[in-house]
């Protein structure tokens, strides 16, 4: 039952939504650690260019297993 | 004029969106709780299984009036 | 490099989801205002009719250069 | 000695006063809760018509012991 | 219903009492904003001067519909 | 995998430690609550009488599964 | 123009309201401490007996030259 | 029924848990005030030597009642 | 006695030093808004470009009085 | 003099303490990062089963020295 | 080991930098507080005359070991 | 467009000055890892020796870009 995880911090970028943010942070994150295991979105903020919204970036925090 | 209103404090759960887990979140207390007026996302977080995001999961606080 | 950017405080309502809610601040800000270049999301609430959520409420910081 | 509260989070609206939207709030919760102990103050804010504050709005946690 | 709000920082200041300084701030953006929907007190703090409280001061942010 | 969870917020008060404390609260609501999953402790404090500590506070959340 | 201010953590308990409480808080301190110059309320709290508010409690910060 | 508290913050240290630290530090205040009346533990640290914990360490604010 | 003042977000970015981004940004206020009466400083940033820091980014509130 | 520590952040898990919760984090990390130095406790938490606490769940910060 | 600090909060102000006014917050405190240990900078802010920065004001939390 | 970046919790401590605890952290970072982008103060401490500071003590957040 005793286990470790550790945290991550990072910031997804998107052109489409915030959600794309966290799912490309989350995808980018399991290329190198496994067993990630839950997230929590900590801020949401962007890019404007022209008056419109360019990047949606999404800091994220990603727990995984420690062995 | 004089009203009162009470906060419920809950968490959504669903496999597509955080939007989707706060629409779930309500209209579960909306079966059992008239007057709902307003509600208020406070966390955001979620669980990943295989590297993918496998469950949206959304705080929110909940207001109705107390007759 | 000098250069200094105000920030706004921004509600966007829109009936459909957050980020139309943000996108419509962005685009009201940008009719008034030129050089915006980034926005922070710091809530998200919004309102219940009849157990439906009938507007999602974003409140956001809009920066803009200041000539 | 051992005992347990429970906190309920309410928003109690007056036209007078913050002070009488926070006893709104206690009065109404007393007609169906017994043992109300103590109360915290969280936010305070209110509506605004023609220039003039028409509601002072007081969100409060106020607690009560479990029998 | 798709609208948007800008919020304004304000600290009113009045010798009498809080609810007397967020009304100064409130009234006197009413003189040339339109519009005043809510407020929100953010702070509250004052000066003294030989052991008594000579102002109150309150910090409040208050939102307007912008055309 | 839809699903909705409720948090209740209690305060659980012991002679003996903060532990003690929680474990008060949570077999409390347990009671009259079924399907209790997880609690967060929000905050510690406690009473002092003649220099000792007489009881320890334990402020937490409390999460339950709605059917 | 060179100068520092100690700030002091003060309760004050009032029957009547939040402002009669940091005005007690406040002119007791005044009794052993010289050049108060300004105060910030920080958290306002109370007791309640058989439904009705029967004290004020406002926690401040007051802060005055040190010489 | 109007009266006053003093607030003083104290980090308290042990060897051996974080309730001990906070004894400690409401048991050396005790010697020199009189009143103490409540605490509440605002952070919660400690050292780590040769990757053992070695020091416990709890901040703690303990209010007393000014005469 | 009785006054109003208006708070502005602003950040300030200089390549020298957080204390030369504050007061870029002061300066720039002050060429168009007249009464600046104080400052708080709510965030430190920066750039970081081979290594090194190449912008100081300094997130101000600003007050002036209002006539 | 001059020196540069590394925030690790970690979630340890225990069925007997939170105090145990923190060493499982803290021993874990020690067997593959040198020099650790210092421990913050940010988050407690835990899981409920069948009415009872089954895990203590500690999320804490631990700093170690880069070489 | 076991030990005990106690915390000041201080304000400090100089014409000159952020960090003299710390230093003046701390030059003064150990004129009459033996075994300052440590200090925290909690708040940055100041005051601005005719468009200038004319103080720099740090808050400031010192913490000493009581005997 | 779609990018990710990862954000490291470091404390730079130097016998100069705030900034100067920033850079040595940056710098120290920028040994081991490439494309460092930006940084954010998230707390700023010290050492005190003898009443004077011997140690400032920057805690940083540095982002760089995963490749």
């Amino acid at each position: 039952m005793e286990r470790v995880y550790k945290k991550l911090e990072l910031v997804g970028i998107s052109e489409k939504s915030f959600e794309d943010a966290v799912k490309n942070a989350i995808e980018k994150a399991a290329k190198t650690v496994h067993g990630l295991a839950w997230f929590e979105v900590t801020e949401q903020h962007g890019k404007i260019t022209d008056g419109k919204i360019t990047e949606f970036q999404a800091v994220i925090k990603a727990a995984f297993k420690v062995d």
